[in-house]
């Protein structure tokens, strides 16, 4: 009998410990070994819950239980749990996470603590909740040479771009019905600023370049300046708008992380992935690309890749099966947006196809999609972007909106 | 230095070889141990190949070198790669293999083997080729109890659909494009009749309930049948006709398997997947839904995935972490297809909206999408869709087709 702990019993927590509970028998053959849950650390008591008497306050009663070997945490933030982690590490136990700010801060310090103490740490659940994207990247795509990552990160915002492309809402209307929902927080900043898919960026990027990736050094635009009108002309064009996270090595070897708003052509099926589901495109020399879609958060589903993480750390025992990266105090690896290249699309006041092509000419441009109130002109770098609303501007015509477009 | 050996040289093992030098420093470095392909196993001479002195002829060569730890089968067929699979299981060798009849036939007898001798039998290649899909249902996913997995498993049927659907080609000129481009066999049997995702079935089934399912127990219908006619009116319903293998437990607990084209709506993501691309959703209860995308044959995406495995192999070392499932000789677990429970949808002579909503108010069901010239109808069982069909011949409609819709 090996024993868990479960640091915090918030929502992902307690979905960790029902889906435990729900599939016991299943997860103990599958593993070959038997389990429970012995403690759940949070700081509130549960009197009414069924597993009242596994909780405890204080963090040193599960370091210094030698029958804990598999932690879950799920609290959430950086202080305490990275010293909780850390420890829980030093003494052995492997530590399986949903804690993405957690990973996208500590990640190298905490899988370097993993491997020297011949324990796993995983993090499944940091990226794209229930979607199985982080094992699969360093196990099943592991002898080829992954160049990108890109996809929707983020639930929320994923939910308001949809409601503003299906229902015709604006903005504002539809972070209110997200709130409703419970989609939302109170306050969204973390969601429409892109805060919560830059995380997930520096996750997906160190993973696969193998250097920790910091939040500052991702390049991070919200959804907040995205009107209706953006979604219907990119509509018009057989596109959707959709928060795009996004990490590539460039032909310089420098690795360009970004997170913002982009319109996406209905052939990739990147753009076909509605309401809060998430789903991540990651390019490689051997397999082309390959796509993993699903819920990115919840309960039950976040809790799903937590205890795949446990299982995995009890099937590996003391193999040591965590991918690791590493820091590099140097960042020249890490481009900035002057090497960002894209397609772009440009929502103006009414203008003729000609001021539109005769603008793209003048740079070197094509215009390949065109309508009464906006283009999208052939790929390019930002200060060729801003030349080109620039000669509209110059030639009468007003630059609403100018949006990079993904490219598959 | 560990030592691989590859069975067979042709497309899939020479991507093996190619893929594995071309990031073989990668590859060494993520595993920590020092690799080289040993022995290229094949009847013929390769001596024009850069790797022409690795060839050998003889499987004794390699099942007696003690040197040789990871066995990459890429022969296809049952004979001899079973023989030779599980001789090298047999010898303590970990065996990643790309064959799908192989792993559809003897699945639980190899892994059986591979289990008593303490290494791995792994085969993320034979469903959905480069698409991590194998190693994430029973590592990420094994949290849940999974419910059901349908997809797109045959790139050349999916591609032959494509061109009926967006080139509005017929099912003749269109396999005559897929041959021509290398895509379907001369002999395009395995593929357009289902035979080979037939194979895939039986893989996902015997992963997800433990029990090896052979193929003469999954209802297998290829594409043969299906017009541009089809084609185009599944279209005016907003939807799309693919390929769609399949397999689910039904509230009996029985498993229910099945290859056959469905009627796919667009608001699943099923329906977007185009091209030689495959695709594989899964169902269960902590995730809810969770769909993975790639490519499902070819050499380097294939390769890609026997590569992974050899990867997962060293990293596991001597613990075994494949997946297990066992042959039950009663076979009462398998439901027929008198449990096949679909919405239908039908492609008849002209007709009047009410002659279709006669017809189905009559045997209880709705009538959802309706054309000039077909409708789709509500959940119901094969006898039921049978009796619509003749209600409506009764009514002097003829139908010329009746494919079921597949429900996301």
């Amino acid at each position: 009998m090996k024993k868990i702990a479960v640091l915090g019993y918030g929502v992902v927590g307690s979905g960790v410990v029902e889906l435990f509970y729900k599939n016991k028998a299943k997860i103990e053959k599958n593993t070959g070994t038997e389990l429970d849950v012995k403690y759940i650390l949070d700081l509130r008591e549960f009197p009414n819950d069924p597993y009242a008497d596994k909780v405890v306050h204080d963090i040193n009663v599960i370091i210094n239980d030698p029958e804990v070997c598999y932690v879950a945490e799920c609290m959430g933030g950086v202080n305490p749990a990275f010293q909780f982690v850390n420890s829980c590490l030093e003494a052995g136990k492997s530590v399986a996470t949903s804690n993405k700010q957690l990973v996208a801060e500590k990640g190298d310090i905490l899988l370097q603590t993993a491997k020297a103490h011949d324990c796993n740490f995983f993090f499944e659940a940091s990226v794209g909740g229930a979607i199985p994207c982080i094992r699969p990247l360093h196990t099943c795509l592991a002898g080829n040479d992954i160049s990108a990552a890109a996809g929707i990160l983020n639930g929320t915002t994923n939910f308001i771009l949809e409601k503003m492309f299906c229902d015709k809402m604006g903005f504002d209307e539809a972070l209110k019905l997200a709130q409703e929902l419970g989609y939302a927080e109170r306050e969204p900043s973390a969601d429409v600023d892109g805060h919560d898919a830059c995380r997930k960026v520096c996750i997906l990027a160190s993973l696969i370049f193998g250097k920790h990736v910091y939040p500052d050094s991702v390049y991070t635009k919200g959804i907040r300046d995205i009107t209706l009108e953006d979604v219907e002309l990119a509509q018009s064009f057989g596109s959707a708008v959709k928060l795009i996270g996004s990490t590539k090595r460039l032909e310089n070897g420098k690795i360009l992380s970004t997170v913002m708003p982009m319109v996406v052509p209905a052939d990739s099926l990147i753009s076909h992935v509605d309401g809060v589901f998430n789903a991540v495109m990651v390019w490689g020399d051997g397999f082309d690309k390959t796509m993993f879609y699903g819920r990115g958060a919840g309960k039950l589903p976040t809790a799903s890749a937590v205890v795949g993480d446990i299982i995995d750390c009890v099937k590996a025992e003391h193999t040591v099966t965590s991918h690791e990266w590493v820091l590099d105090e140097n960042t020249d690896f890490i481009a900035d947006m002057d090497a960002f290249c894209a397609p772009r699309f440009y929502r103006t006041s009414a203008a003729s196809a000609d001021v539109y092509a005769n603008a793209a000419a003048a740079l070197g441009l094509e215009v390949t999609e065109s309508a009464e109130t906006g283009c999208i002109v052939s790929c390019c770098d930002n200060k060729t972007a801003d030349a080109f609303a620039e000669a509209l501007s110059a030639a009468g015509v007003e630059v609403y909106s100018q949006i990079p477009v993904m490219a598959d």
